[in-house]
């Protein structure tokens, strides 16, 4: 049991704090002669880079990764593959008054009374700094799927900022990369910065809910009952700092729907079953029906505002807290390439743990 | 790894069919000296039961578990508990046409897809009645919490069926009891029978959302980054059959608020630190903060129901599927034991990794 | 993490204690459309049953196997496979003094440090009795194993009973059935019956020494580092009660050789690598290399025994310890069919792992 | 699962090939609070160091270790510790041949069958350069344990050399840092080097059983029946490199010993139980009794020698292999640190699953 691992058979370790001498991951599990290059997974980490546009923190990070074993002469060689990001930014400043102090929504006060120490700089191993790791294992799991599942894709993307929603009539695809917040909605994309210059300048934030889809995923993978596809993806997007709430398909909406109206109908199409809707996400008894499998998580705001709020110090004694510095607004944003990178991860988990246990077997159908 | 299996140090692996001669959990990692009695975890058990009232499934099924091993003389012994329930209404009946039909809505499908096999009868392993074991463990993790964390309390409740939400304003703890809903208000419990007698008549289902709330939890709990507690929360609930979506604290509405406004105040009280509020739901980094804990889940609605729904064959005939028999319209109502025992499962299971990885130290405040 | 269960993918979990209602295994991860049947299973348990001949225990247990889950139409469903069996004989005795006192040799003393308190008839969970579940399910991976690799054999023997070897050149598999011993050397058999005899009467026991062959392996399978082939065997074989000491291929003799006694010289073959030798037992950095897989293991003299010893009880008193009733002067005669199933167990589940990883990879040499 | 870690709650992943630009330890599960040092690392990194004295191998490597991760201030936050060794001598030179070539006694060939891809340099993963990040983990264990079990000791040292084994009459503790061998015989260290000096220059080499002594550990350690303490420690030293055999107490001599013979007595000590022999290895049950724990492991020859020994090239073709360069004539002097490095790890691990799974329970005695 290792409590900073995830996964199965793909199985990622991340490791390190915002403010030590590097961060990373380190992957057990990847099959053999996968093509693995620092550039590809430096596409991924590039999308989550902070500083990008004025809507994520200043904090200058070149967030370059660079590979120390388990890839020869290009290829994976099934043996872990150790990805290090090194920390440049640690700005030379004063965290006394942090070390001291609680920040209000942080994990300041629970690292504390776990573990009666914490590297208090920037929240230590608690800073969402943790998720470039993961992006960093994403891109390897996104160049083993590519190997082994052609056609499969993974797109995330905002749907909703604060009370803001998309508007799925305008959906567009296309339009996910043209805007800062991944937000597949062109009009949404205006409205919401125009929302979020104006919660900047007043030091709030505010939070967001992030959908990702994978598309081609073959049917027939996921492991029940506690290894079941749903159960993963949920602990896994869970386990994004800030998440608060994960849904799949219908997700909390299901709540409110009949029995006839949530059915997904069967049809039986050229290639295999079709489904008349996808209330379920792609998932059926935590198995993939072979349809897009469909997750959504909500992002808390973040809790660094310069907003003055109430707390207390390790002494105990009661003391207000205004968090400068350089902070996203509205860290959701920045979750998108995360969200992209835990399905990844857990979509090739799933495949490598259905060949292992099933082989070629599996029923057909027609 | 064993996929039939959840949990760290309380680790819990059920096994069985709707339609087999058993089915059960082996607990292992109960700490040793705590009471066991199988008329205690019976208690919970009688909760979950089906046919205790007109709107839960009248298959009639004593559940009635025998404690197999790992208690000596009343006291776990710290060796595995087996528990065992008979299943003994297998109702002869034709399963023929079932074994060729895929149901919308369940994972006949997916089994078949998967595994090239499935016990059709009564949807096999994917049957609810799975959850029967998971209260049996639950009733083994609630008499070790008794033990460890006195005062720790877990409650259940519904706060939404189908689109009717009860009001937080009418909240009645003792409520919960008197109603075959376990929900707080009894004028929701009134409008939800009626409105429950109607769909039932009408041979259509509904969701519904189940509230779990833990007070008395220590702070201190869970295990960051891929142990934290509300990604082994998330897990467990996510995995009861039929949920759709998992909430920890304000869940999804988190996303709509703005940081200040989610902030949660933090004062020093007499014996630790309080909370002005619980957007949080107990949890801060993934490491419980003292206060409840306040958990979610929305049960998609029962996907066998009378209303025809189209599907197709094994063959990859079209057809059309009718589900008769003993079936509840609402799900959600029987899954509130099954997440006070999931809760249950996971609070001990991180107490005693807490205890394992942290010992006595931790910090103090004030 | 379950303390109680071994295996990646082919998992299994004992339970039970040797004078409770029942005991077991719950299998987790068998392939589907494996045939699994009782009788199939009761084969091997017959194999380990006591009371079989005047050298091991008279103890009257029928051991018959139930299977309670994941068998449907005489087929693994892919669901967990629960075997249990009835603890039949079960003497009612006063234990009152074994409860008082420490037992030398045997796990009285460290399961009530351990745990403050335990089973102690019979020795509870620490009876030898468990091997019967660890059997059972060594039938179950025997099933998966003929259908996944035709021709794979495991063989298990005894090659030592206490100071007596036996002669290598006299080399019989087929006396390995015929005498009660499980050695594949008429002579011996002959010699250990007089000497086993003697110490049966003389109210002593001896240990001895088994060796488990697997014929017909794959090369390839293995995890390194910490999952290899030789680290999961020796885990496997060392965790049967008794054991002291596993050995691979040369095992210590080894530590004598010289680089060049030692190396296993490579050919080419008509279906592949073939080797001058197999000192190295079949693997090679944690792989298999194809070869017979070659374990031995090491079973201390059976501590039950009717020559006094010293001891103290609960209270710290001293006290002289003889244990009658119905012990095994030589357990490790019946260790053969454990060692057997361990074997069957961690070849399985290596494939099954192997399987996964790889897929279809690896290479090819001429 | 992760194939490249072991431990339970202490959990070690260890990555990196020989020749790659590094290797380390991602070491997860380190109690908070632990006083860890890099230069107390590298003392236990320097007894393994290549290049000693001319019985290892003249590579130069410094190994020396950096902490990025998991210390802050001097002390273990509780989050994971990563420990980096860059690889320095990596000597250019022509591995076409060995690329080509599978050496007699390396895991070339099982390797490359196994994965289709392998880092041929210096062996890659199968390197036994890899124990260099065990060794630093070791560190790492070794101080916490410092904190936790005062006065706790951990010695290895070899007791046998090729076919000479030490006299234990002569054994003296104080020898063990005197001689090249670590080995507790003046008069054997001077035996061994003339030995060693003559296989050495005829291009041979020979193997080694090294014994590791753990004393001051707690009774009560080890989690039947699949995470026994005896279990994992057959594991821990079998995934040692070129290890072929692993005995705990008297190990493969129990087998020849009587029940007599072999019980250790007990006696009432003034702080508790007392034992007239250690027969057992200070397990029983696979729980520790509070005696010496004793392990030992056979290490087999070098395979890399100059004596030509027939093989067979990737394409099938028949070859002759003498592996020149700078290699360890008995690789067994540096499994000596090893070894002490995973007994370490091992009892801590052991140690933090006790105060999870029991907490301050456990039977007192008198």
């Amino acid at each position: 049991m290792s409590l900073n691992s995830f996964g199965h058979l793909f199985r990622v370790t991340t490791w390190g704090e915002s403010h030590g001498p590097a961060l990373g991951a380190t992957v057990d599990g990847c099959p053999p002669g996968v093509p693995i290059e620092a550039a590809a997974i430096q596409h991924w980490l590039d999308r989550r880079k902070p500083g990008q546009n004025k809507y994520t923190t200043q904090r200058r990070e070149p967030d370059e990764v660079e590979i120390l074993s388990g890839v020869f002469e290009g290829l994976s060689t099934g043996t872990p593959i150790q990805l290090m990001i090194r920390n440049t930014d640690q700005r030379s400043k004063d965290y006394g008054e942090i070390a001291q102090t609680f920040r209000p929504g942080h994990a300041d006060i629970t690292y504390w009374q776990k573990y009666g120490i914490r590297d208090y700089r920037g929240g230590g191993r608690s800073s969402a700094r943790e998720t470039a790791a993961r992006v960093a294992a994403g891109g390897v799991a996104r160049a083993a799927l590519a190997q082994l599942v052609p056609g499969l894709t993974i797109t995330g993307y905002m749907v909703q900022m604060g009370p803001h929603g998309i508007d799925r009539a305008r959906f567009d695809a296309d339009e996910i990369e043209r805007n800062p917040f991944w937000v597949p909605d062109a009009q949404a994309a205006e409205q919401w910065a125009a929302y979020l210059d104006g919660l900047r300048k007043s030091g709030d934030s505010v939070g967001a809910v992030i959908e990702v889809v994978a598309s081609g995923v073959p049917a027939g993978l996921g492991a029940p009952i506690y290894g079941k596809l749903d159960t993963d993806l949920a602990a896994a997007m869970m386990s994004i700092n800030a998440v608060k709430g994960v849904e799949i398909g219908d997700g909390m909406a299901a709540a409110a729907l009949t029995g006839s109206q949530n059915a997904d109908e069967i049809f039986m199409g050229p290639e295999g079953p079709e489904y008349g809707s996808n209330h379920a996400g792609g998932i059926l008894g935590g198995i993939s029906t072979g349809q897009d499998l469909v997750v959504r998580f909500a992002v808390k705001p973040t809790s660094s505002i310069l907003t003055p709020r109430r707390s207390i110090t390790k002494a105990g004694q009661p003391t207000e807290v205004v968090t400068k510095g350089r902070h996203d607004p509205c860290v959701g944003i920045r979750a998108v390439p995360v969200g992209e990178a835990m399905m990844a991860c857990v979509v090739l988990d799933h495949l490598l743990l259905h060949r292992g246990q099933i082989g070629g077997a599996g029923g057909k159908i027609g």
